[in-house]
């Protein structure tokens, strides 16, 4: 038998709870042993239900605990996330985390600690939600080198740009019906400015690269800007508008994004709509490949949390080794990042100032607006581009949208 | 150091040796350990080339040979194969394979004989060629109970269908040009017939239900009777025709069947084109999940079979659990199998008769044919108004395709 502690009762803690019981006698029989929830750590009470007479409000019971071997921390945010599992894991127990914004910030140092006490610190529910991406990462693409990882990391903002594009609803609009059906927060910023799918684009590629990337040096762009038109747009030319987080490598350096993209149809993540996310990686020998599966959701994010639990049952005294290190992974300066945009202006014409700025563009039909798509150049070089066109030519840009293509 | 010997030298036996040389450094660094390729078993003569001085016509000398610890299994077929595998795992050798055949049909043999001697008996390239699929299974999934799998399994058949899709041409027309182009083999039953697939599906269902699904006993069509007619149809109905490899569990009993199937556009499958496959996958807690990517060529392959060398350096002297066990799973005999179909007969009207065997179904506009999709009903009741549409009302039947949603 193990025993394990969940840190938070919350949609995931209760989740876990839930997984547990419904699939017991296979999840057990895949860890080899019995799985025993002795302690559910919350500061509300829940009375009369099921776990009243394992819940506790203080942390030290556990960690105190010698017979407890795996933390299952769920409880989201750093403060107290941080202290709880870097003293569980200094105390020599396992720890999972469905937490990207604690594995984002502080995985390399927990990782390291795990790695010196010979337990594991296991993070697979804190992208893609149920979607195995970590563990394929970490075991199954080894032989690669990855060049690439891009996904649609947050169902949220895909469930608005879906509804935005089937309905051709303002994003205002279709953001509050989200709301109201819970699909949104109410504070909703972590998602629609991107920040959510900014920490998990750096646990990716901290992984891929085996190098540290840190989420603050990631630029990061929302969706609130996206117009009904500009799907419209994107529509005629055969492209999709996702929200992608981006990371690529070139030589030995890499850079990240997380900005909304013109996708074509035929890339494998035109096709993931509504609350479905996907993940895309490229490896130099693997080539192509793509995960696709529920990024959010009290049950699929479970799964993810029991599937870790399990693998540390399997391993509750070796550490599995995980390809993410402390050392920084340089990345390249966001001037010198390739770019090309969709690019529109307000009224029509503009030639003279466009071909100045842009060189050789390809013009796209509209009624009243100046729509165009710029050649190969970088993130610089457009930059200045804009500021010049609002500066110099006294231009009103109302949408840049860059363009992703393989 | 790990020593390995490869047997067999051909397409993926020699992708295997670009893919560890190719990305040497991080591969060995994530297998903890130098993978030193000490022997290369082949039949043939490579004069000059590089790996000449490995090369060896005798096995006896790589199974004699106690430094040998992984026996990397690319030669394909059953025979001597299965005899190698054996002979490696009773002494004590680690065994990779990429052969879906002998997966197929000596699996749980190998894999108990592996767990007695706490080696490994690894296979993640049988199945999807470089798709992390297997591996997903064993250690990703082990939260759920796998209620369905279904695939594209086999990339020459969706490269004939999808050019045939395109293109509007005729199934023997394209084939031609697949084999020309070297997508298709010159014998190509394996593929077209659908036996590929159905090997295939029975190891996925295998590990997904843990009990040994046998593929003889799984029903198997091939493609090779889809008419462009029937594809323009698909079209107009806003669906694809894909070959797939579907097991389903229904309470104990599962079933498992091959054939080209009708998917509407809004399934996850059905943007899968070309030689690409994917694997779908629904569990009890997760949901839908889906794994795609190159399911043939050298070097994917070599990718899937090069991460499972790495994962048998790790694990060199400790059985990795597989969720596959000798104790056969229990089928529903096809009769009963749930079905619905799209239908094609020679000429205009048959109402009488359709409706007289088929009770209601929705009828599809045809120029100069009768084209019907049948209520929900089972593969017995089905076949049996087909044998009373020919042999009582005389009836040609052009086409029977079913229909897969989700």
């Amino acid at each position: 038998m193990i025993n394990i502690a969940i840190l938070g009762y919350g949609t995931v803690g209760s989740g876990v709870v839930e997984v547990l019981e419904t699939n017991k006698d296979s999840i057990n029989k895949k860890a080899g042993t019995e799985i025993h929830i002795k302690y559910i750590l919350d500061l509300r009470d829940f009375p009369g239900s099921s776990i009243e007479g394992i819940l506790t409000k203080d942390y030290n019971e556990i960690l105190n605990d010698k017979e407890v071997d795996i933390v299952v921390e769920v409880m989201g945010g750093i403060h107290p996330a941080y202290e709880f599992s870097k003293k569980a894991l200094e105390a020599g127990k396992n720890v999972v985390t469905s937490n990207k914004e604690l594995v984002a910030s502080h995985g390399p140092e927990l990782l390291n600690l795990a790695r010196k006490n010979s337990i594991n610190y296991l993070f697979e529910a804190s992208v893609g939600g149920g979607i195995p991406i970590i563990r394929p990462l970490n075991k199954s693409l080894t032989a690669d080198e990855i060049s690439e990882i891009t996904g649609i990391l947050n169902g949220t903002t895909n469930y608005i740009l879906t509804k935005m594009t089937d309905e051709g609803s303002a994003f205002a609009d279709v953001l509050k019906e989200a709301q109201d059906l819970g699909y949104a927060e109410k504070n909703p910023a972590a998602d629609i400015e991107g920040h959510d799918a900014c920490r998990k684009i750096a646990i990716l590629s901290s992984l891929a690269y085996g190098k540290h990337v840190d989420f603050e040096n990631i630029y990061t762009e929302g969706i609130t800007k996206i117009r009904p038109a500009d799907l419209a747009y994107a529509k005629e030319l055969g492209y999709q508008i996702k929200l992608l987080a981006t990371s690529k490598k070139i030589k030995d350096k890499a850079y990240a994004l997380v900005a909304p993209m013109m996708i074509p149809n035929s890339h494998p993540l035109s096709n993931v709509h509504g609350v479905y996310n996907a993940i895309f990686v490229n490896g130099n020998v693997i080539g192509n490949i793509m995960f696709y599966g529920s990024g959010a959701g009290k049950l699929p994010t479970a799964s993810a949390v029991v599937a870790d639990i399990v693998d540390a049952c399997i391993h509750v005294n070796k550490n599995i080794i995980t390809n993410w290190y402390s050392k920084d992974m340089e990345l390249l300066p966001l001037s010198e990042v390739p770019s090309q945009m969709f690019i529109v202006l307000e009224g029509h014409g503009h030639q003279d100032p466009i071909e100045d700025l842009f060189g050789k563009v390809t013009y796209i039909h509209s009624e009243n607006e100046t729509v165009f798509i710029t050649g190969h150049s970088t993130e610089g070089v457009l930059a200045n581009a804009f500021s010049e066109l609002e500066s110099k030519y006294k231009l009103n840009i109302l949408s840049r949208i860059r363009i992703e293509k393989r």
